[in-house]
């Protein structure tokens, strides 16, 4: 299991404010316990600064790295704003993303093209989010041979079903949860990645809802997530469905994570 | 989802003592902390009590259903015993449980043959326990045909595929959720049920698992449980579990579950 930990991003405020006082203690606070947490990525996204994204986004990853000994997932749909931080990412950084949207498939294929970057690739293209299964399956086989064309080895290929709220149409989970199901068995190779939360818009309790179904999502395969590692509970329940799924040898995760204390909450 | 509560069974020490006093306050209070938990049936099992197993267990269900409104599922593989405890039942009873093993298979199949009876089915045979999904739904198919055979409605079958511990096998917890999902579509109408708690079996913090393990299964298609539901976070997982699966119509449920303060543990 991948995790990205997605807390150094300026869509919220206490980030915003720390990026734009480039309060780097704060920036390094934030990389250092999501690193110890569990993160094996820190997310960095400084997309609210219209015209600033680069910079910061640079800064961002000179912050972090800093503070940290781990790679960056770089969070920017501006292949100019992803260069900039690349060029200052120390080891292999993950791209956050690429999608079948036209613009942004050829923006950013030119820039991962023939790389070892890891590339986030959303099931998303110029008709719109996908709803069903077979959409989000036919969108990947086009995302997926599209990069591998271009020398992007299928393991560095990380796909992002898109999660769309249960509260909208209670087909939304199993059809995220199936497209998981034919992606890791049909591209074998492949990851798939996501942030969860879309799965709970508009219901109360959010996390609760979040967390179990990163425990659906983990038994059909899953195996990368965007998520808040400071939240212990999600970080439990990661373990124990990795284990579940048979993910674990001799449970020596779960159990090494018991001794650590990281299952009580 | 079907949940019966499982605490009234006498291998728990304090029921095997509140059983041979007879004490009926105690069975009663039980009885009516589970069904006002969410318990749709009361487990009642006095196997430990050889020899005296029929009256106790007769003594069980006249006791519950003093205490509370609510059908027994009544535990047992005699059917002598189960004879005894249906004289004395109100409304209809689940019968845990029939299995294919053949001296057990007759005796049973000749109890529930054109009753109203529901019935548990455990894939088990004489050669054993099974351990792939095939195996099990080999065993369902024969269950399932055999008891439609002697007049009981399928959706009067609750198969329980069985589980295994993950402790001894990474795959047993796949090969359990693959037998789920295969039951479930292929024989159209009928149930699964089954206790969860063997498939942590050897491991620290068990409940952990368990109510992790409840949320995978619930997302394959398991929509009965045998739990403790006083556990009010396996309960909380498990409404979580069925709006995420797309089984809560507008997420009525969920809502309903979070005003009456379900959801937060």
């Amino acid at each position: 299991m991948i995790v990205v930990g997605e807390l150094i991003n300026a869509s919220r405020k206490a980030v915003a404010e720390a990026i734009e006082a480039q309060d780097e203690e704060k920036i390094k606070q934030l990389a250092g316990a999501q690193v110890e947490a569990g993160a094996d990525y820190v997310d960095v996204n400084a997309g609210v600064f219209v015209g600033q994204e680069a910079d910061y986004l640079q800064w961002l990853v000179q912050t972090v790295q800093d503070g940290v000994d781990a790679p960056c997932c770089i969070d920017s749909p501006d292949p100019a704003a992803i260069e900039k931080a690349l060029a200052v990412h120390q080891g292999v950084a993950m791209i956050n993303s690429i999608s079948l949207e036209r613009d942004r498939f050829e923006a950013l294929l030119s820039l991962v093209a023939g790389t070892d970057l890891k590339v986030v690739s959303l099931c998303m293209s110029d008709e719109g989010m996908p709803e069903t299964s077979e959409e989000r399956v036919r969108i990947a086989d086009r995302l997926i041979n599209g990069l591998v064309k271009k020398d992007v080895a299928i393991d560095h290929i990380y796909v992002d079903p898109l999660v769309q709220p249960i509260s909208t149409s209670g087909s939304f989970g199993a059809e995220f949860l199936d497209a998981v199901e034919k992606i890791m068995t049909g591209f074998p190779g492949v990851h798939t990645m996501c942030g969860l939360s879309n799965i709970s818009y508009g219901l109360p309790l959010r996390s609760h809802l979040n967390r179990n179904f990163a425990v659906m999502a983990i038994a059909r395969g899953l195996d990368g997530l965007i998520i808040n590692p400071l939240d212990k509970q999600m970080m439990a329940n990661i373990i124990a469905a990795e284990t579940l799924a048979g993910r674990d040898n001799y449970c020596m995760n779960y159990l090494k994570a018991f001794r650590a204390k990281r299952l009580e909450i």
